[in-house]
């Protein structure tokens, strides 16, 4: 099946989870998309899940005035190609699979086709080094679900192309945050890793329960973080002083805090213990179910953003 | 200046920020607050603090069916404490003061009066070992800006002690968390200070500036952590099989971010490089300019919560 319009195409490459998600807020910011996937199953299910997607983003009415563009899954990765100024690749993670999809792109992409990676595990170095154009491609990963969560990290060894694919993010409502060098996990992940880490040490160390350390990153930081960072929380944690007074008088104090942090191993006693708790918090709900309520949540407040003077964060 | 009605009165110890948010929350709440502190300057200045946080916590409309209570200020202690039946205090972080303020309150409170500390520096048995009744004193330690976020960390030898706190603490719309052991930071400044560290060392490391990093945040796993704790969104992570799935084949690459996570020093250089960004991040906002903007949006966040189902991450 063909598109109508060619311009203004984006390229899908991998309709698993993040590339139908990818496919539905192109299409809701009025681009056509066109999509591959080697997998018949994955290319049966992409439109349903896209048109899904599409009806949760139009709850959002993040582009009141534009008409949804058209979305398309082919079998061929060429035709897919060909007619994109924007590639999102988002194919297993797994090395050889994607240098081989880079290999495929650039042998029928123009070459001032931006080449986007949403990666979560790989860096760019891993991925471009020995790209034709390797100043096209970039690394730009979405967060979970990637339809809802605002951020997109990009790197890039070209600051025009960065721009350039800033401006396309941004156009759907996105917040693209630029990374400097490559880093393992990004921005990100690497500070939900850290977080994590002292979760985990928590429980192992049987200082509280999973639900309760759940419970009390949503009601506490978690929220707090929903509309201030953690430098600005301490900006504002220093009084009239802001961060200079906070570093000056309370840094020694976080860093003893650190110092009393823990470094847990996943060993199979703490994730029995991680399971239990897990468990316990989801109460019998089905994964789908803890979805649809993390959505709606999600949906819920980003309205709220919309409605209250928002923006300030932006980078 | 006596309040008219003992019963169901609250004493709050200390007037400055924590104390007269407390103040309000209970005065919201239908409580009369009896509240004391040694300062003529703090106790002038509380009663227009706790009615300026009340006009906040009335747009939430919290209790919609309660009359707020009354709110007097005393600079004699013993009559704050003899006519309340919880005590809050929120005194100074050196153990000195705590000591004795602990000593006094215990010579005229009855038995049977909680003594609770927002203490956010201190441990529970650094404060209450040597007092006369520690079965009812608890540690119960909110989150900044504390009449707006839910959060209570509560830690006390006495499960019937804690139960009841937590009641009270329930009863105006916070949420308890409760943690086994006392330890450093309590649970949520645990977690802020793991994933601080990590911000502070993509800073140091170059990888992203504090305003990018900030933003990510935001925008990114902040947000997400609003309405999923972090142990639950690896579940959700881990597709249809879960935590046991995603524990299983994620868990070593976690284990492996973990070991790319850094370990900075609060050097002069860092220091500077963070008090540079969080200027620029701030772009010539006061705080208070700051601190209004965080208010609105928790505020209208706190509105969307009322609004969708919420309440699954209660424990």
């Amino acid at each position: 099946m063909k598109l109508p319009e060619p311009c203004h195409q984006i390229g899908i490459v991998g309709c698993g989870l993040i590339g139908t998600s990818w496919a539905a807020l192109f299409v809701a910011s009025g681009r056509n998309v066109f999509a591959w996937d080697p997998s018949p199953q994955a290319r049966e299910g992409a439109s349903g899940r896209v048109a899904s997607l599409l009806a949760q983003l139009q709850t959002l009415a993040l582009f009141p005035m534009k008409k949804p563009g058209n979305f398309a899954v082919s079998e061929d990765l060429s035709s897919v190609v060909q007619q994109a100024f924007f590639i999102q690749e988002s194919a297993p993670e797994q090395i050889a699979i994607k240098h081989q999809l880079y290999r495929d792109i650039e042998r029928v992409a123009t070459p001032y086709t931006i080449i986007a990676s949403s990666t979560s595990s790989f860096c760019w170095p891993e991925l471009f080094s020995e790209a034709l154009h390797p100043e096209r491609c970039i690394t730009a990963h979405p967060f979970n679900p990637p339809h809802l969560i605002p951020l997109v990290e990009i790197y890039g060894p070209s600051a025009e192309v960065v721009r350039n694919a800033s401006d396309v993010y941004r156009s759907m409502g996105r917040i693209p945050v630029n990374l400097k060098k490559p880093a393992i996990g990004h921005i990100a992940n690497r500070l939900a890793s850290a977080l994590w880490r002292e979760a985990v040490n928590m429980v192992a160390e049987d200082i509280a329960g999973v639900e309760d350390i759940d419970a009390a990153l949503v009601h506490g930081p978690g929220l707090r973080w929903s509309t201030v960072g953690a430098h600005m929380a301490y900006h504002l944690g220093g009084g009239p002083g802001g961060i200079e007074h906070y570093l000056k008088h309370l840094g020694p104090s976080q860093e003893r805090r650190w110092s009393d942090l823990g470094n847990p191993r996943l060993t199979p006693e703490v994730c029995k213990l991680i399971v239990a708790g897990v468990t316990r918090e989801a109460d019998g709900r089905s994964i789908a179910a803890l979805e649809e309520e993390r959505d709606g949540n999600l949906i819920a407040i980003l309205k709220s953003r919309q409605l209250s003077h928002h923006g300030q964060n932006q980078p």
